[in-house]
């Protein structure tokens, strides 16, 4: 049986800043994803890696973003599923992107990250990346943000400063009761 | 919005063998899954845990599988899904029977264990873990075994003692190419 | 017989950060060192803890070290051996401050920290602490500086910008060969 | 300055053993100390392994405990200190044979291992092996078991069954008050 190809695409965020000693600072500068990636075992998957920036996603330019969806969608073609790496602050931003760009993608396309860093303790990232990559077997073609046990659909997901967690937008169709 | 019930059923199994300094030897003797669950974050979930035994799967006996099934059957009437934690070299044997006993489950019925345990460095089971409960989400109504970012579906599935994973059994209808 | 009684004074540094989620950086505000402290074996030792500040040790005013200084030299009449968790930017202007109050202590003093904050992945802080409390056992009363595996006395030990540990300083009289 | 030379010699022991997935038991198969000793940072201190023989220390011969002696004996002669990773339950055993054998040793001997398996959470090896590279450096020629925040000499160090730890034996003579 062929196996299922996920495309995973890094472009930096808060899960994959490592600590720079002689700075004293968290920064993005190592393919920390990959090693986490790689600590999973998955049957049947061939995961592939595009590491396309290492940017805090505050510092991505309306550039970077076109980037990022021109190589989902190209990357989307040849996967059967994509998993984009992303900083929390602007993922909303991306997801509402590659819906503008993609309004019916072929494959599901997951979005996801970390509101701590895979190298610090208690990090969120490792259970964020595990869900993401089971969820890409199972959920439909679309775009979606995967964190903290749930897949939420966009449009309408955005970050809660508050909970540090990942909604869906009082004001979206679907979050209206 | 009501949380999402989760009901996680522990009966033992590699994944929750601690060590035992005294006689140097792992067993099933603490809670381990409870510590592992707690450690993953799930929004607008509720967990809760029935811890029915502490076995390795090859020693439980006829009463314990019914015992399993029971408290299976029991729990899903006031659970959104159940996750019963299960050592893996009968699993296979209790998922065939939680299917006779359930032929139309009306919430996910998900299986899933260790091939290390939780407590030794390198172990599936954070992994399986996750994936399970995230699985609990997105998957229909059903029995299934959840491992190494799959879930497959009773009845034919089964432990592959060579690769030491689960798949679906060659024999069985859904197996057949 | 009765317990080794060692005094764990800490000042916060690089070892004890940890990190805010919600502002992003990493910061010194938990108690991490005593967490990291009770999960090591000390047989026939009695730990006792007091926290004195939790500051990045550039930010120590004059006030504040000779606040350290009195804090090491009244616990050292109650115990046989006194560690110091101390950041290491400043470490060595602290341990020069404590043999200029206390030429001749009457019980070993270790100065220890990390270049790596204890809950990030590959830290320095638990082998450190590990190693300092162990000294406490062996070395004679004076001043010292414990990191990577050695124990260096003061006067004239200095943070090695270059390679990120502790050296004997090149003017320091011991230093000279 | 010329580095520090540790000889590391591994017999196996409760520390090494790793988890067979397929028979699902701990064995003494990998090079595990290896890799514990190299994610310690040791300054100026060069290690050197000799991996003797990979058994639990309750099956070691006369035969094996010679050659244990012999590997101690020939390469204390070019190193500033040897430590012998071994396995806990005859550890005793070979400390009073190393000491019948070179009783004036011209270096320190530091005999190690742990209760828990390094590969276990909550394994006492990390620390006891740090503890024990640390001694090298600070004891007096002589043979000792390192375990637990303390350096016990040889002859009279015997492992208490009850709390599980090396205590000095009641019946030796510095054990006797």
């Amino acid at each position: 049986m062929a196996p299922f190809r996920i495309a995973v695409i890094t472009t930096g965020g808060t899960i994959a800043k490592t600590y720079d000693q002689r700075k004293a600072v968290l920064r993005n500068a190592d393919p920390v994803v990959k090693r986490l990636v790689r600590s999973l075992r998955l049957e049947e998957t061939k995961v592939s890696f595009k590491e396309l920036m290492q940017k805090d996603s505050l510092d991505l330019s309306p550039h970077d973003r076109a980037r990022i969806v021109e190589t989902v969608r190209s990357t989307a073609r040849r996967s059967n599923a994509v998993v984009v790496i992303h900083g929390t602050d602007t993922l909303s931003e991306t997801g509402e992107a590659l819906l503008a760009a993609m309004p019916a993608p072929a494959v599901p396309i997951v979005l996801t990250g970390a509101m701590v860093p895979f190298v610090v303790a208690g990090s969120d990232g490792l259970q964020n990346v595990t869900e993401a990559l089971f969820a890409c077997r199972l959920l439909a073609p679309g775009i979606y943000a995967v964190f903290h046990g749930r897949a939420l659909s966009f449009p309408g997901v955005v970050k809660d400063r508050e909970t540090l967690t990942f909604v869906r937008c009082p004001d979206s169709p679907e979050g209206r009761p």
